[in-house]
């Protein structure tokens, strides 16, 4: 039998992904929740029939989103992850002895059983002792905190759906008030390749920029997504994602990595021209 | 009409772009050649049913193979281009005043002329008085040339097929000769993420590293490449891309780029880690 899952980046551009068969499929309150078995990508968990991660690239988003900012902060003990019920974030923070708490907020119960059924590499990012998942909204979990935060992850994926309100300015205006005075939050900044993603890139650069003193963007290479190319934001209160980076302590640590260095996390903040042209046009906007 | 075209990226992987149309196709002694159309991609120039460039990503590979060797080299005056009969990298090369002598050594006459009808943006590139074009193998053209050129960019597509010779050992040989004593050669360098890409990749760079005193490899985003990423290879018999990489008499310039910047020169050699260790190993073997 020929399968092939199709994951469609524009009307007029998709990838297309040999597939073995279908290991599940249901709908949760939130979403249609789907893991197939490929051939090139391996286990692909999909919501909505669009790719959350793959087996054979996700270790490229969790390590970006998670030692980059390990790396910056001094001192980094409370980490709140928005959305990753998936576990595939945590696997990566719980590798650092100085966190004493990481909570996980996701709304989608069923997401988290699937991922720990499908994918158990990543559970120890969900058994941890010290996470603790709350199934709820996160920007109604975020209005309730001040200053309580280290480091915020924005795990949410798509700025449309009901991940939406993590893309508001609202969101931002929350996440700043949710942090110490000296927290970071990184985030997840989409593509600009393809026109009908620059929009909401430009938006939430805009918006990330208005709300916290320091806002940097970086990249990284991620075939699955759409021309394979993703950005990360970096906002923080304090720390400066390449004048505070401490390479030679991270350097120490000696933490096994697929995708990040300490090299790299100098380069990936080092910009295509057209991406830089973007983003300081959104900084001149008020 | 719903007409898709498929870049096969492996066996099990494709890219497919909405075209409108096919604006041209034809054989020539050395491949089929089409143009189409597209949504998303503009015009795409295909040889053997593979995406030789595109309208909206070429900019990075031009640029990327142009500007880094311009940066580093003092004083560059005789370019070889191997393959480029479509003016793409010449095309870039002609801003530089002090280029003298521009050699393209493309074997298919019948890809010249259909790039100069189809995509006459680049025909500045061929054109150019500087530019002499030589319808001749480029292994062939190599074997008679001895410390002759300042650059030599191999733009030839494939290990296999009709330009398999360019990634010969003998070829990283007969570069190294055709080169001045401070010449510089950057050549394609495929893409490492897919199991069916990496043994050329490997094999790439073990006869470049073994030629060549100092053998260096870079990166970019291109969307139509496999999994979205490209490497390439800088290789040179003085001069290193980043200890000798004059960022500020580039920036003096002021060449109008999309992709390239003085900065981006700099993390481009900044390599994930798996890419590290793939190139890492290949240098450890006799």
């Amino acid at each position: 039998m020929e399968m092939w899952f199709s994951e469609v980046h524009t009307p007029d551009v998709k990838l297309s992904i040999r597939t073995n068969r279908q290991l599940y499929f249901g709908k949760s309150d939130f979403q249609d929740i789907a893991v197939l078995e490929t051939q090139g990508f391996g286990k692909v968990l999909t919501l909505n029939g669009k790719i959350l991660f793959s087996d054979a690239d996700d270790f490229v988003y969790n390590e970006m989103v998670v030692h980059v900012p390990m790396a910056v902060h001094p001192n980094p003990k409370k980490v709140l992850i928005l959305g990753g019920g998936d576990g595939g974030v945590a696997h990566i923070l719980v590798q650092y002895p100085e966190i004493e708490q990481i909570d996980i907020v996701e709304p989608d119960e069923v997401l988290v059983e699937v991922c720990r059924t499908y994918f158990p590499e990543y559970s120890p990012g969900l058994d941890d002792e010290r996470v603790t998942i709350y199934n709820q909204d996160g920007l109604r979990f975020l209005r309730s905190i001040e200053a309580d935060y280290d480091l915020i992850i924005n795990d949410a994926t798509d700025p449309f759906g009901h991940t939406e309100g993590l893309f508001t300015k609202e969101f931002y205006g929350n996440a700043y008030r949710a942090l110490k005075e000296d927290g970071i939050m990184v985030y997840q900044h989409g593509s600009t390749f393809f026109d009908e993603d620059e929009s909401a890139c430009r938006s939430m650069h805009r918006k990330a920029f208005q709300s916290f003193p320091i806002s940097r963007v970086y990249q990284a290479h991620i075939p699955t997504g759409a021309s394979g190319y993703r950005l990360f934001g970096f906002a923080s209160k304090t720390y400066h994602p390449i004048g505070d980076f401490k390479a030679d302590q991270w350097k120490a640590r000696q933490l096994k990595t697929e995708y990040y260095t300490a090299n790299l996390h100098v380069g990936a903040f080092m910009l295509p021209k057209y991406v830089e042209d973007i983003l300081e046009e959104e900084e001149k906007k008020k």
